[in-house]
């Protein structure tokens, strides 16, 4: 690797619905070649597909307009905070907002993501490879990250350029094996094209020139950097997962393991719902507690206890059951199953 | 904005405590020139600056060990599911395993983060200025994200150049004024600097020449990257705010506000907790539970739905207080303080 360069394409101007865009690009960068990565703002993209909604200029009307655009580009809410939404898009980005966007555009339409970002990815290395070109295509927009202030770009789509590069199983100079290490060079590439785009500078386009491996035809699309539900430890926000915990202790049903509880989990459970020294331990899965009044309201305040108690437990991992007697309440306790 | 090129530096082989950063890096790239912005990758950084722990080589004891050292370097730990745990660092990093890392280094070490990288930006800025460079330095560090798979490199420290791009009030060419557009410009330089290093290449710097403005003395560093707590919506996991929903339902001290409830709010949580028809609502901020079984079990199993409807008001953001009587239960409810 010898050292890159990246370079705007100026002169595009207005994209509009039908435009041609291998034509508005090459025509407008005649000095593209072969193993160049084009870095494609998707605003353009969407405005070539067409994905505007029409919406009022201005007024009430127009944020009510906005909102059930919103909805309609939503599959899952992840976070809310006032007017800041987190959603999961049908094609499954999680961005602020849903990716819409009411800039660079007439204040009369919004502006939507690609339909399938991929596949304009494919179709425009494509069309670019009919005119000889044999580039990798990068489809980017803008996106905030948790925890870090500030946004950058990022690949939506993408065609002619492996999503990722990856050390895993490559031996450093320790002889250490490389366990974690899969770099996702396309969102790498869509940030570098971003340095020389501006915002109302009408540079949708950028060129990244000198990464190996560009403009071959079969690699997957952008999808694949898209994180599984099974393996994201964020699809709720904080506050909405705790809304959710409380949600769980409002039912609770009872259940039953074949795990045994971890004594310690117990022990935890218990000095959470306050309930030290009125709760005994008769066997590790099993907890008695006693009832010390038995007029009406103290029976009362005592299921209060239980249930306080088998949330308690449910936030360490552990399933109940209980039996109610006369002189108290008996909680079956077990562990998540493994 | 004509264009970037973006440069490895090759040739600075191992670093070891005490090395002199500048003068490695001016002796590998003579060609440097002022207004270039450097990419040091955070890891020779922390081998000049010492900080480096050692642990077993192999065995049981060099996991105990790691896990201490993940421990020291530990602030709060944001998620953990299984091996991965997601953690902030004192400096207020949230990354995986507090950024600790095994490779590129001898089998008894572990590499820390530097102390603070801020501070280290800033002094390799000053040696490199006094000997006659103006220009920029970003520390750089492989981090994951959320919801996206494979790495990206990002700043942790940064001088001499400013970190963000403020869009915010320019208007774009259809008369709209930019909101929301602040670039994290030094994490897009970062991620630009690792596309010419390897992981195993010893490319430990780059050079990204061309980007306007770098090589002034004051500017923010890094650190005005790292969201407030305020602001952020995923300080805690999924699965840890979801625990804590129920850990708040296994206390839930009675609260009173100046705030109505809502009568949606009041609706839903009585449908949530699988109470309806059980619950009558006199006027909009008390509900009345009627006791139907008053034998002990009975009234045990009426205070134990009690909470549970308190539980499922909690989730909707509904404070609440309640008086027990010999016929059941009046629940005084309050929203949240606006």
């Amino acid at each position: 690797m010898d050292g890159l360069e990246i370079l705007p394409v100026r002169g595009i101007g207005d994209v509009t619905a039908g435009d041609d865009l291998a034509e508005l690009i090459s025509r407008n960068a005649p000095w593209l070649r072969d193993g160049d990565v084009l870095v494609v703002t998707s605003k353009i993209v969407s405005k070539a597909e067409g994905r505007l909604v029409e919406v009022p200029a201005d007024g009430p009307e127009r944020e009510r307009a906005r909102e059930r655009v919103l909805d309609a580009e939503t599959r899952r809410v992840v976070a809310r905070r006032g007017s800041t939404a987190i959603v999961q898009t049908h094609h499954g980005f999680v961005m602020a907002a849903a990716g819409i966007d009411a800039s660079n555009v007439d204040k009369t339409h919004l502006v939507l993501l690609p339909e399938s970002p991929d596949d304009s990815a494919r179709r425009l290395r494509a069309a670019l490879a009919a005119r000889g070109l044999r580039v990798g295509v990068i489809i980017s927009d803008t996106m905030g990250r948790t925890w870090r202030n500030g946004l950058t770009d990022v690949a939506l789509g993408a065609a002619g350029i492996e999503p990722f590069r990856d050390h895993r199983g490559e031996i450093d100079p320790y002889g250490n094996e490389l366990q974690l290490t899969q770099m996702a060079v396309i969102d790498e590439l869509a940030a570098a094209g971003e340095l020389v785009k501006g915002k109302c500078d009408q540079v949708p386009v950028a060129v990244v020139r000198g990464y190996p491996g560009a403009g071959r035809a079969e690699t997957p699309g952008a999808g694949v950097l898209l994180r599984d539900a099974a393996d994201d430890m964020f699809s709720l926000g904080t506050a909405e997962a705790h809304a959710e915990g409380l949600r769980t202790a409002a039912t609770l049903p009872e259940a039953a393991t074949d795990t045994p509880a971890s004594p310690g989990a117990v022990r935890r459970a218990i000095a959470t719902a306050g309930l030290a020294g009125a709760v005994a331990v008769p066997s590790p899965q099993t907890l008695r507690c006693t009832v010390t009044d038995s007029r009406p309201a103290g029976l009362m305040r005592f299921g209060a206890d239980v249930q306080r108690l088998r949330a308690a437990l449910a936030a360490e991992g552990l399933a109940s059951a209980v039996a109610y007697d006369e002189g108290g309440a008996t909680i079956a306790v077990s562990g998540a199953a493994l």
